[in-house]
């Protein structure tokens, strides 16, 4: 199971102001839950942090706990964002995800939680 | 005749929120009605799911079944926009179809349905 | 001289919708009237159709008609928008011509007719 | 089935030397005989001519006769190769067949026939 | 010094009409004051003209007319902002400098003249 | 300890105007603070000046003396923003960090002062 | 452990000809012996067969039986290697991987059996 | 027709010395004796000069008189091939075509005349 | 100074056959010890082991202890090459330093050690 | 003129073996002794040093001081090559000048000294 536990957060040392992180990584894969095939995904995280930001090595093994996960594109998606939400209650949260192709057709999910800063 | 019949949905496992799905093939082939010689496309469709979702399978099935159909680039944008609108009813759907050059001229068909989502 | 009798127009299959068609040739030639040396251009033309659409066989035809002409940058740019504004009254159309360099220097000639369409 | 009559040659302009001639299609697609899916291929044919020349426009109907044959990569590359000797008899032949991906694995195939020219 | 005396330009072909022309060249190069050094840059102006248009070979003259002049990155651009809107008093008129590496820092400055035209 | 003493500034040129100046460098090195190990990022650093410009040479050295500090992502691009708004107080300042992966996962942090120039 | 029993192979249809096969995958992952941590590569393999040729769809549940094993680089390129050697005895067989950084290196190893073919 | 007398030469000045010239023109164009399309290639020409190099202008000239020329690929590439040996008596030299494409294929013709140079 | 205690070497797990390991880092900086300014490479670094094989933890560790010694590209790369091969005693290896440039010059030093392999 | 007194040279540090140095610049320029206008080239020098090296500043200042000499291409390729030569006595040398098109055509002049280091 994609275990939420791993995450840890640290303070914003800037929270007086409205940045933007990014986090990508080439190096995301989980199983597919219909074939029992192994997906891999490129998989884009951007925020502007509010009082939390994302601890970067629970976040690779937050990543690295779908590893034998059977779950679908959509679900995969909507978990990494959810539970980020939950961790750092971000004024703006961005996952894309990028899958290689299966049966010739490549796919992306892109979810967005809350307002796009101005200016980003 | 392109086959509506092989497309198959699915709920949206998150319909309570916008998000955006982008589906791309490079393997898309079709028939020129005029002089009977095989066209060549790349075609992305990007959708923001209400209630129901593509499935993936299904839907590389329904691009196949042009194969040996003779039809025209506005023809099969337009075709491929409507079956995918009756089938999901999505929030909104792009689809975009890059055609190699005939004639030394390359060609783009791109078709909106829809208002496009804030943010995306 | 270009030759607007060339140009062939079908009706637009889904003239109930704003969709944008683009073509774009880099095998387009004509000639400086200045010096008489050949000028090389990638010709992008794109278009909102209204009742009309551009023969794509009739527009390569028509360009063509351009390779021994005398005739600068801005003439060949803004003629191209004229012959097709004239043929096919589209909701929206825009000509882009990419020329190579003359005397180290690469020009970019932009024409707009109507309003840009929401979502392209 | 691939269709050898559609093939023509035509004398070599310059038989009293070698050179060699590429002629490449992004536009190619047979069917696998296994699952019945469609395959794509970058097909790039090149050769020494000795008597006779391969027709340009006879290649391109040659290789869409493909088009609805069940037949395996290594035989597509094989029977191109075959049927391009026996048709010109050059001095040297290579066809690479270049295949995009099935289960996230693509694949080349390279057939040679006859010596390499020198300074090629 | 840079010579405005060498710029030349001619009545607009279509001065009725809101359109963009754009010169590039990666042939520009002037003097550091500083270090006595020579600069280089890809120096890019688009225009939307009013009345005149900017004869190509003037222009490149009086790039040219930079070369052995010494001057700061911040001038160079400004300048040649100035002397084309007197010149050819545009609509709008934008000139980007991109300077090569000095001390493991590139860098680029854009200047603006008017409003930027709708849809370019 | 990023030593802002070494930032230097000069008279903005063009000061009745808004301009930007971007410089961007791809040799930046410092040290993580809890392992000890380098950084390496690229620095993009883009501004409307007001009264003052930063000096080239300032911002190289500048730049230099967080080769050997211990110092997160975030913090580096957040002082540098904070260094060069106190010494230019630009009309707008934006500061891009794109750092090397670490543990699979590469960043970027994006810092703005001050509202985006229109046209920029 | 990666599971020879796995792959398959199938009689050579042109045994009489010296020709190349190369399968490329991007989807290749195993587990670091020493810290746990997934490693990521893009296995390449040609050869040119003997009397039999590997069955594409075993190689890939091949290459999948890596997924959870801890397992070096090294170790890796040269099982596969000896796997394919005793599956396939060919004429010619290369084995390269290309592994995704650790600690900032990116890292290749290549391994060949027997001697290259001539043209290739 | 193809108008030699345009070519000129002049006296290479380093003749004890093997070395190379290459030029690259992307502005070839011809016409298609079979359907009167123009033809559009990119030409490279490289040698190893004797005690003649080939001035550059008059190749410019000499390039644009096939404009309006009906030829096929192998006969403008030998032709240029043949003018230039007459004109310069090289030690080595190499003509290579690339053409753009007709009904999906593009064409590469490569002619060699003379021992290649050791060490190019 | 640059420590060659940091490096460790592991039993090359298939001596019995040549074989060829490539490590890369784009993570390398010293210090040009005429001007104190930092430089930054490319370093790339192949062999092929004998009965040792570098490892690449080590290996890092090593590259960081030249992060502020004064020393010149060619010592850098010549010092490289050295070490490893007294740890490793290598069949072959090679060194390659791409470093940035420096008064507008990009430099590249290679040093090889041992026959080159067969295949390579 | 090209002033040969700017160039200096250092020992070898590494005498005892066959090593190769490359120095590419972008920011080359010098005058068509025909013409008048610039010429723009990217120039790469690659050696393999005996007892000289070339001093890389002095490389800089010799290259700027072809800046306002008018010059053919062949001879400031010629140039340099015999320059570089009798000031280090190389064991090899190759000269690579890349100039940017003129009238349509691009250039590349390659001259060699010496043979080519084995496994270079």
């Amino acid at each position: 199971m994609p275990d939420t536990g791993l995450l840890e957060s640290f303070a914003n040392p800037s929270a007086d102001r409205d940045y933007v992180i990014e986090h990508v990584t080439e190096e995301f894969t989980s199983v597919c839950p219909k074939t029992g095939h192994p997906d891999f995904a490129v998989v884009t995280m951007r925020y502007c942090p509010d009082h939390q930001c994302v601890e970067l090595k629970s976040l690779k093994l937050y990543y690295q706990s779908f590893r034998n996960e059977g779950i679908f594109y959509e679900a995969v998606t909507n978990t990494i964002s959810d539970d980020l939400v939950i961790l750092t209650q971000p004024r703006w949260l961005q996952v894309v995800t990028d899958w290689k192709g299966r049966g010739g057709i490549r796919s992306q999910i892109t979810v967005n939680h809350g307002p796009v800063p101005i200016g980003i």
